[in-house]
């Protein structure tokens, strides 16, 4: 299942050092102007070696558009682009295509399919987010045409004020070891009334492409895990009449959704990240007769990648919105 | 959208004060013993009026299977079935038609709409949840046949060591006020290799169904948001060759689930529920025109959720695992 | 796979003996009012009993709508129906349930599922299809609101010129024989746009829709399969502008549809029905051993059914045209 | 909509004067041989130029797979695949973009979307074609392993005993004309059980992946539209005990599917073709404005296309075959 969203849909394909990863975007609204600068620049936003921790892997990650998109506005037809694995070594992977090595997807991908290509992770790798974010700031250029923006920002911890990169980094890279963190992300200016009951609601839906994002392992909006330890008086979003005659709620604890449906405040979540799986230190692994092994650190890997996450969040909120806000146009017949 | 599932598929329907809600489960498979009387205990775990705090609303709950079970045995075919709504009170919603109460979904109902069904809630209602856990039951069935096992159990709070009633109960019932909380759910027996890549991961799929169910407001697998905390050197879940032969992880920070898909460890997850939006005391609301107004306590609510929500976490869970473990089949070819 | 249609997606469940057939009509949009007596007129236009050579099966067909609807308008939220099985008479399945009879489905269905439910054909019935006269005849009224409107009318062959009752239908009924036919249906008052491009063209959404109603092997639109034997100079639809300042055809070869997408001509196609494959005369079949077997003559059949399906059809019809309907509106953002 | 298939889901975009057209196909089983020489020859059958009355546009239609193959077999990952469109022309297309020529899709799509890319008839173009057989031909590989074939073949017309060109082909291109024609297509093979009742019947997904085909106006299985003019004892497919111990029918007036579900006989089925809409004629056609012009023959078209169009029934009928059989494996749990 490669394919996301119903009337907004992504489809995505590609191997981290195959000759290239890509996909579809189906569903853009037709006349609609895109600016492929921009969208370079977005996904800019997810390359490696711009921040302490993460990878040298020196992709250009140039985007090209192959279709749907023409003089500057969507066509209506789906938008298939590529980026090329330009500088992908796949010579040293020979050890780790007969070993499983923990928190990875190695065993689990093997004992789906029978076999896997074990170069760079293949499917596996963070590689295919490049996917993601060309089809994401593709929605957040429409989303922007409607008024509707997305933010998301890194908080080191759970209850951090601060949102800077993480004082022990450089001692976490040091040691060979990695971090993870949480991603914050903000979605202001929704209309009233998107999101689909019942299985289709708004936070719902927003969760589960967060979740398909790799590392994520937890999601909340409004005030999440923390409402289970409020009462219910606590925690009560009021509604009131504004100035400008239009009704919102004093308070903000739902997040901007209530009863799975967008309700005009802003849109909030926070997404849980694990620390990065490939340690640069050796690593207890297995091979596939049982054997316990020892790999050494090889290969270029992000000590850290909430840098980079940031776009990507993004992107899968932009999808989600857009998708929603199509659906939407269809709960009424005029 | 009030479908969920690729291969075993739930569609449900019903308001709460309509004449029954009900549901239809495509997709499972031919041949296998259906218990009804041990689904109708499941559905029962689920009713009102059996814990503290939970409503006095007297609903039988009679599952009435219609279709696709005869002879005690699943035909392949659909499986239609019924819940009425005997003991629906609607007298008394006029006031609540023309308010929009805080934390529910009557704002964004209408908003969305143009209209909504007021009495007890209409389709926003967790009447709804009914028919998850007659279909959820039905799953859980065919899962034991497989040697799968769902178990949901409460936690009071985030960091809670015992999983009773929470002491404070009492009190906030006395105090017209509500509570939250959060549930754990255990999955045991799952084959390797359940999860779909890229945006199918199982715990995507599982966020997604456990978001769906009302109040829920946030989701984590595995050690979950303590993850982002962590270093990735404290989190490793290390495979090791046991005495059977078999391939597990000597521990299980990553709740059962690698690179979207089941390693064959116990899957691992929590739910985090909001306190009960509907307060038995006086609540400030907004009319249609935006003017305030304050609603007197009245109809029937739970104070606490929780105990009646267990099942239908069982259940959503069970739904997911299974379509998984059909969608696998498909994998390879033989 | 019991759901048809994206937006608009009707879920049918119910076997032919069971205790009833319904289905589950989701994604009708909001605030459209229904008259569920029209309704009941209309589904009980596929009543058996009322033509020559139709069964004699003596359903009532009570259409029980179970939510979605109040007070006389659709909510946006799923209808959910039922329609009883009143009159099942299965005492004398017995025989049939070892056997496979000619261009019936028990061979087919038993080899898939293992199993089946023999007692009047179970979901192999035409009986299932009421579900979809129920759900159709609501699509219907809907379409209506929008000045669209769908009909069908029976030909008794191929380049009838009459579409009366078949001159032979008596002498076929006395030799225990059956007969099919040819079902044309018109659809008036279609937008310009509807249709997706590619794989959802509009004629293979009606294509599909239409070749999943029992006994249907053949379906054309426009000049269909005569198109074949044609040169391109003879069909062209030459565009013109009309007096209203509207853009249509001269003529219709295209029966409504260009690259898939309707045009705002009429729609056409034709629909072609096998005979009856339940014959009232010994009947040479197989048992589970392969051993040739002759079943007597029993139950009650329709010799003719198509009075019956020109109902289905046209609900089959109004099912994908409103569904593209409210698809269309998501191809523009405005 | 451009995604066609459940577990086996192609993807297809692309315009005819873009840089590419490609497609993803999704769900193909892990671990089996495909020959990409072989899939270049199948592609290589549907190019230009190889047969009287085909366009002379001199695409070469390379092949590049960019994902989902490694060492010769599939991993059980989406194949993302493109071809480039090196020869695209697209000069002469304004006075084009400004007219609605008959029997294409000019009106239509431009109506739908409000814009269209009038370079080659843009995605309208047959072009888009090249993705199907792509993924037709990957499919055919798989099936192959089956056991199962699939081989279409050409009828000039209905009743035509021959399946030659033509006879009248180089003096319909003399007069600037164009022809069409019918495709047979027969599935050896399959096993029973294939196709999903109710609204997944095996011929309902086949007639919707054909009629989904540019050109295509009617579809019909076994007997066909010829069932509507016979009797039910005259279309009786028996069933007998063959001397291998298995069950068939002894004649196949169903066409290989009954009850939706394949009873392991040959599939037949065949497919009408509307003649090429472009004629080398001057064309009577309209402007936006209503105006009538005639345009001059300009351009490279076809007259005749079905030679081509022999690869892309195969292809279809591959994918939806290929989709059901995977599907089937769910049926039940073991």
């Amino acid at each position: 299942m490669n394919t996301i969203g119903k009337i907004l849909a992504l489809t995505s394909f590609g191997e981290s050092h195959g000759p290239a990863v890509g996909g579809v975007l189906d569903g853009v609204p037709a006349g609609v102007a895109i600016d492929l600068d921009e969208l370079q620049r977005f996904v800019d936003r997810r390359r490696t070696g711009q921040t302490p921790g993460s990878s040298a892997r020196g992709e250009e990650d140039r985007v090209e558009v192959l279709s749907g998109i023409w003089q500057g506005k969507t066509l209506g037809t789906p938008i298939g682009f590529i980026v090329r694995n330009n500088d992908a070594r796949s010579g040293d992977y020979e050890e780790i295509a007969r070993c499983y090595r923990p928190n990875h997807a190695d065993y689990t991908w093997e004992a789906k399919y029978g076999l896997r290509d074990p170069r760079g992770g293949g499917r596996a790798s963070a590689r295919e987010t490049v996917a993601r974010v060309v089809a994401g700031g593709i929605a957040i250029q429409v989303l922007n045409h409607l008024g509707i923006t997305v933010e998301a920002s890194i908080c080191t911890s759970r209850d951090a004020t601060s949102c800077d990169i993480p004082g022990d980094l450089e001692r976490v890279v040091a040691d060979g070891d990695t971090l993870g963190g949480i991603i914050s992300c903000v979605i202001t200016g929704v209309p009233v009334g998107l999101g689909e009951p019942l299985f289709g609601k708004l936070h719902a839906q927003l969760a589960a492409a967060m979740m398909s994002i790799p590392s994520v392992h937890g999601f909340e909006y409004g005030d999440g895990f923390d409402m289970a330890t409020r009462r219910g008086s606590e925690v009560m979003d009021v509604f009131e009449r504004r100035d400008d005659g239009s009704i919102g709620t004093v308070a903000n604890h739902s997040g901007g959704i209530q009863g799975g449906i967008s309700n005009g405040e802003d849109i909030t979540m926070r997404i849980a990240f694990k620390p990065v799986p490939t340690l640069m230190r050796p690593i207890p692994a297995i091979d596939r007769d049982g054997n316990p092994v020892t790999l050494a650190p090889r290969g270029r890997h992000d000590a850290w990648v909430l840098p980079r996450a940031v776009p990507i969040v993004e992107s899968m909120a932009a999808l989600v919105i857009l998708d929603n806000y199509l659906i939407k146009k269809t709960n009424v017949l005029g």
